[in-house]
């Protein structure tokens, strides 16, 4: 890291090309931002970004391997993780997201403290279930 | 600060176990990331989370006291914090969620200027009025 | 920036009081959060905060100047962005928004990658449309 660190786009090969000017992940220094992922499946060329399939259990580990490529895309993990934001779009999902995350993190080995985390209820486009966005800080 | 800075979970002893796999507040160098704080009561053992009371009030003095616990176990103060997010359920809330935030925060002996804020309504579990997450940066 | 940098405050002249203790923009050392910004146009005194008009056009062009207009008090610009929250209060002014913010972001001559993105569909005030918080690491 020199003095006057760049910003630089993190664009991992599997990810569609976002809908506007903004960057799936952006790292400048030791900070690391992931944008708002949603259950994605791997673009493929010439194919509208497909979600990974109707129920919370699918789009939910999507987005946790759509926000993990990110962070490694820029060279961290989910150890460097502090926050995440669960956006979910029924507050009877809690329990079974609670249970995905749970298990999930539970097998990836983390090193260090789990990141703090805010889940709130609110609005997304249509079929989509879970978005969820990650601010990271690099050892 | 070493070089390769350690990321620490702050659990104060006033807070209950969290749902899931993630930290009440983490702090990493000079960053501390207070998770989404509701009005839970202490808690105390073999009781489930007790919210503080049905009104804005108790809630939101409630949601202060945990994130000011959660910035002290982690050397922090009201001073270091950035930004805070709230989120009501009720558009017609937000005047008196900003009457007790003044009252609150005029009490609190603030050395520096106060935080920035987004308030947002958004869906939260049953019972609950008031989240709060806040970011902090140390001196 | 000294050992133990100082919180200050971001007041541009162009922007109303803030409705409650919190601040619109708040530096410290190089990290730099703008508050939750609406499409208030610049103050005039004595007037109440006046929204630029019903559109999400104008709403949301308003907005980016309010949140420019603190960066650059500040000392940063678009470039420093790393991540920018769009609270919109209907899925269907998605598409709308992206050619808004590609438009308005394919003008700002960015030197760097455009920032990180997360959008949310929640409850704004009553004729508020759109509201767009951001974080800065300034280089």
């Amino acid at each position: 890291m020199t003095d006057k660190a760049a910003k630089t786009a993190l664009t991992p090969a599997t990810h569609t090309t976002p809908p506007a000017k903004f960057s799936h992940g952006v790292r400048k220094g030791n900070i690391l931002q992931v944008a708002g992922q949603v259950g994605f499946l791997p673009a493929v060329e010439g194919r509208p970004p497909t979600v990974a399939g109707p129920t919370l259990r699918e789009q939910t580990l999507q987005t946790f391997a759509n926000v993990k490529a990110i962070l490694e895309e820029g060279g961290a993990s989910w150890d460097d993780v502090m926050m995440m934001r669960v956006y979910l779009t029924d507050v009877d999902h809690f329990a079974e997201m609670n249970e995905i995350y749970n298990t999930y993190f539970g097998e990836q080995g983390l090193k260090e403290a789990p990141a703090a985390r805010t889940t709130v209820y609110v609005g997304l486009p249509k079929g989509l279930l879970i978005e969820i966005d990650a601010l990271a800080v690099l050892g």
